[in-house]
């Protein structure tokens, strides 16, 4: 443990989460008004601080080494970049209030009168890879939906998201809401990233946001409750009814439009009836992307590598494409079941009953009809932004937006009611 | 790992858990009407094989040692038990259907239409200790939310449980719905525990419903998702503005109603302004409880034990209460606040500003206004049973009947929506 850092006896990482625990309670009876005023000014902060988060982040950029040209560019940050940050802080404050929300409510037979009501989780920790914006995106959640939250992102990120977070927690303090609701983990190894795990009675819940190895420490070492931001590989079915053009451009669309995202398309399964019909349209239409295929496949179309095993379990993240052609809507959706990883899954098809058979039979966080993949997305779906897309069932799947970010309260009102 | 089971190369654990897995699909799309069907099938079963129960329970009764006697009352079963258990299941299959119904839905800008739908879980697990109408409650709320489950009970239960189990599975088979949806774990053994706790890819969830050893084994060894049914240190506050009577009524059943369980009161709090009136009176009416108060308290009740700040942390679940004397709701939220354990918090008052200022203030599973805690219980809000009561703030807080058996699903449909 000698990479932490220490306040006193206690670790920075607990010193940081033991404040912002402090400073919730306050918020979580804040007004909405006063969130939304709070994330207002975080906006105008960020963009006024655009010099200083721009040095910070040459700095980590000439820190960092190893890296590849697409983990440089998600790291790098720039006056665009920013604008978007600040826009993102700002489409957070005006969403409807998700605290206080009434989810439910009845009557009791002997007169009990009971709802269930939205309230802030409490404490919310992410940990994430070298993506800076998501520093703002995941404070604008928390403060909207009443939380506090624990930042702990990369080591090469580290400059530029202290200095994202002092800008936010500048605006915030504007309006006299507490920067310690904005906690900020300097360290940033792996020990720390443990201790951070093990917040027991701190952390009401970690969104790790990154790759296997994150997620499985996240497995083997978290104590607290956890929702895990995991792989997509998803996939489009094109049905024997589907509309071919269309199907053609949802599967160009859910592969390429941004292959190295977990809302793109892994995998394309055809009905064997179109397939000799779709596979050639399609595949002329995949400019600069591989497909690897099985026989049937390979047979239709030139030039395709044979798909193994594995590669229809794969999350390429890249401008490679697995196609295997089907005998029917249930081997697909067999297959679905045996190969997903519970993100996305699309079917392309004009008839209603192959849609809603789909829909019933397929267990993901997402299903889709006649839609691209890439619509999976908490931007998209009008959540203002996203901490993480869950791809586990409990709690929240899909898109998590500030709604994610609640509990809902079981409020029981009597009239000096006893239990017999 | 000498002590576990096994079938061909993977233990039995393992294989009825693979197996509920594989049934599962099968079920989450069966209409409504099977699943109320095949739970009423399986209560009748349970009530027609009462005597294999009891000869069950016997054995286990024989076998059971070193069992304190509120212990061994928690096992025994009888023809009234059994009675209940059966009804409960008909309780849980007379519940609306939780499956299918449409939590939220809207239209974004662009056409694609988006809802939001309940789905079962999937898988769900369940350790526990010696209650064997767990096995029962636990089985029904599962499959009316469309869910397997695997049951891992105690290895003092486990004939009882066993016993019940099959009966269980023998009326969901009267019905077609296949008996490998309810899992029984054989695997009694703490190296059996932990494999059943890390059945990733398998459990969808897992509810612990034990003492503190089962938490914390879970908090450090569980790799899949998990639902904490953990203490309850519930707290009563009678506000300046209560009606005293009703106070002291409210108070009496809290504690002694039931006092060896998780809902009930484990400490008062009194406003200073009303303490000299109603101490006294609440005291007179204690029979039989012991009181722990601090200076104020033990000023205006004779025979009061000085609490230490141990007595305000624990639970009892005996007839023991802790008591203080408070200058102010804020002073009891506070309170509150240090020593809740999150399950049920209640005040009593008249007066409309402090109740919903206590509501808003307390972050508990349940807050209650002018009833007692006793309330805070799956059966009694109208949920038919209780799988466990989540004092967790992460997807379901309070008492979990079928619905907190479900996730929610994202239907988007389009009509050949791209994204650009």
């Amino acid at each position: 443990m000698q990479a932490m850092t220490h306040v006193g006896s206690v670790s920075q990482t607990r010193a940081v989460a033991l404040a912002a625990k402090e400073a919730q309670p306050t918020l979580a009876v804040a007004p909405g008004a006063l969130r939304r005023a709070g994330l207002r000014a975080a906006a105008v902060a960020v963009r006024a601080a655009r010099e200083a988060i721009l040095a910070a982040n040459r700095a980590d950029l000439e820190r960092a080494e190893g890296l590849t040209s697409a983990q440089r560019d998600r790291l790098r940050l720039d006056e665009p970049r920013i604008e978007v940050m600040a826009a993102g802080i700002e489409a957070v404050a005006s969403q409807p209030d998700v605290v206080g929300r009434v989810v439910d409510g009845w009557v009791l037979d002997n007169g009990l009168r009971v709802s269930r009501v939205r309230v802030p989780l409490g404490v919310v920790g992410v940990i994430y890879e070298n993506r800076p914006n998501v520093t703002a995106d995941a404070a604008a959640l928390a403060i909207a939906s009443g939380n506090a939250i624990l930042l702990r992102g990369s080591s090469q990120a580290l400059a530029s998201n202290r200095a994202i977070r002092e800008a936010f927690v500048a605006g915030l303090a504007e309006e006299g809401l507490d920067p310690a609701l904005v906690g900020f983990v300097e360290d940033t190894s792996r020990e720390g990233a443990i201790e951070f795990m093990q917040l027991e009675g701190v952390l009401d819940v970690l969104v790790p946001r990154g790759g296997p190895g994150l997620i499985q420490a996240v497995r083997e070492h978290a104590t607290v409750p956890v929702i895990i931001d995991g792989d997509g590989n998803c996939h489009v079915y094109v049905d024997r009814a589907a509309d071919l053009d269309m199907a053609a451009a949802i599967v160009v669309n859910a592969k390429l439009q941004r292959p190295g995202v977990c809302n793109a398309a892994e995998t394309l399964l055809v009905h064997a009836e179109v397939a000799e019909a779709f596979l050639p349209l399609v595949a002329a239409r995949l400019v600069g992307c591989e497909l690897r295929g099985d026989e049937r496949t390979q047979a239709l179309i030139e030039g395709v590598v044979p798909a193994s095993e594995e590669d229809y379990a794969r999350e390429f993240l890249d401008t490679i494409l697995a196609v295997r052609v089907v005998d029917s809507l249930e081997e697909a959706i067999a297959h679905i079941r045996r190969f997903s990883s519970g993100h996305s899954e699309a079917i392309v098809t004009e008839d209603l009953r192959a849609a809603r058979q789909f829909v019933a039979g397929v267990d993901a966080a997402a299903v889709l009809v006649n839609a691209s993949t890439r619509f999976v997305d908490g931007g998209e779906l009008g959540f203002g932004a996203e901490i993480g897309i869950s791809t586990q069932k409990l709690h929240w799947r899909g898109p998590m937006g500030a709604e994610a970010l609640t509990s809902v309260k079981l409020v029981i009102e009597g009239d000096g009611h006893v239990r017999s």
